[in-house]
């Protein structure tokens, strides 16, 4: 039957750019499974209404269809042997965590600094769909970002500091290498970097590295490149 | 030998309140191993000395002098069987994420909210020692955080967004039950249970209930009630 993914797609259909989804095609490269994707746009919510609902990640495993990147993720762990994507229940624990500081502190940050970038990159045909809804929520024109960038990279380079301390100490958010907790916090920052010219991380001081950086490049290498693949946005 | 605790204490012996100590002192309780602690105030430098640095907690194990929360978790974790601090590698390594969200962004946001009530509470000795270095710190008087407290707390209550949505799921933050991560976080309250009357997490909603403060009283009242046994201070 095969596995397929319903991957967020800007204008071009290879540019790739969920967060959420980004997380899923490297928990299953992880997992050494083979799969195809299906460039997806915001507005084509009859493709994935077999799955009850109506945003990305879908992941269609044989029969199966799947939405959720955490039950996702719940799912592949259940199924399939190989690398564990959490470590144990320690880990899938913290592993939430993670998930949740991801969620409601990076990507409320991050989407000040690229929002303006992304009405601009996805499809025509999603153009309104996403400054409704988002402005909606925003209260006002997603363009006033622009304007704060240099302040929301500061906060986002404090918010940041807990990240730069533990990768000071090892090479991965979980460990020696990579598992589902790098890839919640990589989608974040490859969502920024796949839509947005702007770069998100704020330079290092001069004759320092960040070990954020440094991290993010190996994190584009893993898996083969899969994530290096999709090139970065360009203005 | 026996195993001794080198305790922070306010003015009386038995308020306990440094937030690294917490989380030795349940640490030790989660291996099931018995200790006595000794109040220790800032400025008693030479009592701590065999550690080779100068600041608690310190712990005697045998003839071994242990010191820094994390080295004395990795130590009692290797050194004795029971139940684990951390459940394996990728635990080990996002509790220390934990902790490192704990010490960057917790325990900043929470000084601001006690700051003032510490100088107030400890041992009469100690008040200049922790004016000056704080304050040398901060830039300004302790006591010019006190008309800031409702908009500290505000903050601190956004910044636990992320610890408030994974206790909606799941009882403690490493699992079912706690462990390292939990008494990193625990100890940051219960350094201002023990030492400020002020209460640093934001009222509930009408018709709530904040997953945080209920998670508290749990770890209040595990491990016998270790930590309830330090009353909370009063004004």
């Amino acid at each position: 039957m095969g596995r397929r993914l319903y991957d967020l797609a800007a204008a071009e259909d290879d540019r790739r750019f969920s967060p959420f989804c980004w997380r899923v095609r490297l928990a299953l490269r992880h997992k050494g499974l083979t799969f195809e994707t299906v460039p997806w746009r915001f507005t084509e919510k009859e493709a994935i209404a077999p799955s009850g609902q109506g945003r990305v990640p879908v992941l269609v495993d044989g029969e199966r269809w799947l939405s959720d990147s955490w039950a996702i993720a719940e799912y592949l762990e259940a199924a399939y042997p190989g690398p564990s994507l959490f470590g144990g229940p320690a880990g899938k624990a913290l592993s939430r965590f993670v998930c949740d500081w991801v969620d409601t502190i990076l990507v409320p940050l991050l989407f000040r600094l690229i929002a303006p970038d992304i009405v601009a990159q996805i499809a025509e045909k999603d153009r309104d769909y996403f400054r409704n809804t988002r402005e909606a929520r925003l209260g006002r024109p997603l363009e006033s970002l622009l304007p704060e960038r240099e302040h929301h990279r500061a906060v986002l380079h404090d918010a940041l500091a807990p990240l730069r301390r533990t990768l000071r100490n090892q090479a991965c958010l979980c460990g020696d290498g990579p598992a589902w907790g790098d890839m919640a916090v990589f989608g974040a920052l490859q969502w920024c970097r796949c839509i947005s010219p702007f770069e998100v991380l704020s330079p290092a001081a001069p004759g320092q590295s960040d070990p954020v950086w440094t991290w993010r490049e190996r994190m584009l290498d893993a898996y083969g490149g899969e994530g290096r693949r999709t090139p970065a946005a360009v203005a």
